[in-house]
């Protein structure tokens, strides 16, 4: 068994209105910082899973974001899984 | 002047406690998921931002996330910039 670290973005999908960020991308131009715009808000979960290989990594990891993790409804959702670093923090 | 978009990721220090992360993780495990460890939940952020160059926008995304989108003290940030793609959705 190894130690892989997955890097999962859930996001509100395109189509929906993303009310935060309307509100994060208001405060950015009343802080005068024009220029900005589209800001999209979501959610950023690191975590560390206990698989004999990758493929069963990942494939661990997808059904945590249909369980958990995300709303597949109104959500999308990015993994990046990697092989844990050796000496890496936990 | 060009577009780029910044993706950026906000998460905890990782010598401050994960109160978020903690109760997915303890979620997972109550779902049978087991060899899951170390959640950490922090927030993703993406935007488009108008800059003459690429230094010049990372600049800029590093001063918003000074002022508004991080607390430095408790967070780390993390900022990919990179050229808006053209005929990418907006």
């Amino acid at each position: 068994m190894k130690t892989y670290t997955a890097s999962i973005i859930v996001s509100l999908r395109r189509a929906i209105l993303d009310v935060q960020g309307k509100a994060v991308e208001n405060a950015l131009h009343s802080l005068h910082m024009q220029g900005m715009a589209n800001v999209r808000i979501g959610k950023h979960i690191e975590l560390d899973v206990l698989a004999p290989d990758i493929d069963t990594a990942r494939s661990t990891v997808e059904e945590a974001c249909a369980k958990l993790l995300a709303n597949p409804v109104m959500e999308d959702v990015r993994i990046d899984i990697a092989e844990k670093a050796v000496g890496a923090s936990a």
